[in-house]
């Protein structure tokens, strides 16, 4: 096998085998092919695209291209869950004690923020004590015990997906959806739960822009997982706007605590309920409708926030932040965002929100490698709100005032008041089912 | 500036301004960006395509990466050819005594075998004490005295395009319309002439493989040419059957001397004829037909086969050969090539010719450095001809009968004679014109 001839059919449109895949990914992966001719076939793959059939072997070779997870050990079917990103999105702090709460099962290994969104391990560690290293058996230990365990991802998993992405981010080829699909999916199926529920989020502050492209991403995903023996399906939701009313790791926990509480019922509530639903239903704890019925009582009757609190406290946290979150870090500064205009909230641009607090400092950046935990932006709004002038839509929250008179600026940009009211639309757009 | 940025615009078809590929260029050559970027960025432009404008700046760019002759100590309109290379070619070593014979100024720069195509280089070494080397002031004063010289391509010319060359080879990113022309436009470029004719095959045996792609490619390289400067012109000529009778190096100067003898007329001759009366009325000798006069009666009148003859004396070679080809290398084995069968020849595959020639030594491949100048294959047929079961059809020159048994069997698959008289095809299809 050449791998000139590969990266020719591939630009040519031919299909290759999942042989000839594997023998890609795995010579890239060992250092036998340089990155000058893996770069130019996923090029070519960003150009031309793959099959659905090459799609899938290629995230079954980068699968296999290091350890599997085995979670054999937790003894009940395992419900994962993966976003595929965006501004404000705690859904996994939400999700993870609900269903735990309703006796499913959630091992969840998650990401850092990148660029301009965040990521579930940073704003976990925002918590007192809260670690996010653990070994593996402790870790489905915590999941038997508890229903739930969100940790950094360890272990040599998917090293071909980790060598990939560079080259990628490097070389103009991260938006692909046959390379985001093996990518996502890679990392899911390693990581070994029984079943899998996407959020694929669509909108100005995701990755994918259009509903179209979002659709394309999760069926290939949810054909992926399927093929591979999961049980699969896909939302589709809304990434224009900021999800809820909170931006930055602290700011974030504290929103998922307000809700847990019963203290705040919105959009991302609404999501978070959903979602959960979802993960039950595919863990087989009833129809959709009663696991809804499930989710909603498991919150209001306390028992997620107490699942929370069990979960922070296996993971050396500080439980008492849910009672109190005033123990979660608060930053030294904060300016109130006042609107400029009398008029309707109609707009809130999420990428450049998360630009906004990534300059605050709730983000690494190629010049700042520390987080500032308790920096952010909590909106005091939805959108559709009626908005009077002078009133205040946000608070910004930094650690000196430029700072965050930088983000006031930034924020002006983001946010739109118009004259009309805006049309409600709903934050879940579609489900993507596959072969259950 | 950011590569990155560069890379995304070519694959979103967005067009780079000509700084925005100088700086590629030049940050490729001077090793400021990496060979996987680079690649990345090539694969791009064989995807989606570059404009005329991109075409014509990353031609510029490259030929402005080195060197650029100053052929004015000529004192004379100088014209150029270049073919894009095939089976048989030895077109230059008939055009270049031709138009030196009538008056005009080849300053020629050559390039050697590559793959199964052969080189002028490789073929002029064949005669007995021919030399390709030769420092430029040397080569100015050979082309002002007698009217042409037919060199190695030294210096410092057009490194940008080694260097991408090198890396294309190795990433299946060769056959693109733009990086062809600004490959070969920018060498032409910079060796300085006056006039190009660009004569591009097209067929089997060549790199294009129809005549779509063939005038597309001219019309990109007359384009480039033209903005750069210099009269431009391109022919389209036939390459699915090899040019003229012999294979081979020096069985090819054999051809050539023939033909310059008056020996032999057919396609190869009518092909140089009309190439040459291009390059002298590009260069202002008179109109195409008086042009085309010209070039017959220096053929004729045994004027062109002096000028050969004067042209290797002055390059150290025995010019004795163009009376006597005995003087050149002979192979130690020759087979005959019979017709399995009656008909009409009606092909011969210029491809497969050229790798059974390739076999028997007559270039160079990655286990064979060494030339054997004698080595290839004469073909006593034309395509048309009615053949007899058992008549011969070539002979095979090559080193040992094992060699000339190979050769044989793959000749057998090349050769294709048919019941049907074929149709009689023109060599040239069309030319190509610029701005004059």
């Amino acid at each position: 096998m050449q791998i000139y001839d590969l990266i020719q059919k591939t630009r040519r449109k031919e299909s290759l085998s999942p042989e000839e895949i594997k023998f890609l990914v795995n010579g890239f992966t060992e250092n036998q092919i340089p990155d000058y001719m893996m770069s130019a076939w996923l090029m070519a793959v960003c150009c031309q695209g793959l099959t659905d059939q090459e799609t899938v072997s290629l995230t079954l070779a980068m699968r296999d291209s290091g350890e599997c997870l085995d979670l054999s050990g937790i003894g009940e079917i395992t419900v994962d869950k993966h976003s595929t990103g965006g501004i404000g999105d705690k859904t996994t702090l939400l999700i993870a004690p609900i269903v735990a709460a309703c006796g499913g099962f959630v091992p969840k290994m998650s990401g850092r923020g990148l660029g301009f969104t965040g990521g579930t391990i940073d704003k976990l560690e925002s918590i007192p004590g809260f670690s996010v290293e653990m070994p593996v058996p402790d870790f489905i230990r915590q999941v038997r015990k508890i229903g739930c365990a969100v940790i950094s991802q360890s272990g040599n998993l998917t090293p071909a997906d980790k060598k990939i992405y560079a080259l990628r981010n490097l070389t103009a080829t991260v938006d692909s959806i046959p390379l985001i699909c093996s990518s996502i999916m890679s990392k899911k199926l390693a990581l070994g739960a029984d079943c899998i529920l996407l959020d694929v989020k669509c909108g100005n502050g995701a990755f994918m822009k259009t509903p179209e492209e979002a659709v394309s991403l999760a069926e290939a995903m949810v054909r992926a997982g399927n093929l591979a023996g999961k049980k699969c399906r896909a939302m589709i939701t809304d990434m224009n706007a900021p999800l809820g009313h909170a931006v930055g790791n602290a700011l974030e926990v504290e929103e998922v605590i307000y809700i847990l509480q019963g203290h705040e019922e919105n959009a991302l509530s609404d999501l978070a309920l959903e979602l959960s639903a979802h993960m039950l239903e595919l863990s087989g704890k009833g129809d959709l409708q009663t696991c809804r019925r499930m989710a909603s009582e498991a919150v209001a009757s306390g028992k997620a926030l107490e699942k929370l609190g069990a979960m922070i406290e296996a993971q050396g946290g500080d439980a008492s932040v849910t009672e109190d979150t005033n123990k979660l870090p608060e930053a030294k500064c904060k300016k109130f965002f006042q609107a400029e205009t009398s008029g309707y909230l109609s707009g809130i641009h999420s990428e450049k929100v998360g630009l906004a607090c990534l300059e605050l400092g709730a983000g690494k950046t190629a010049s700042r490698q520390e987080i500032d935990h308790s920096a952010g932006i909590v909106f005091l709004h939805d959108i559709g709100d009626q908005i009077k002038q002078g009133e205040i839509l946000a608070v910004i929250h930094g650690s000196s005032d430029s700072l965050c008179e930088q983000a006031e600026s930034r924020l002006r940009e983001a946010v739109r008041i118009t004259e009309q009211k805006p049309e409600k639309t709903s934050l879940i757009y579609q489900t993507v089912s596959g072969i259950s």
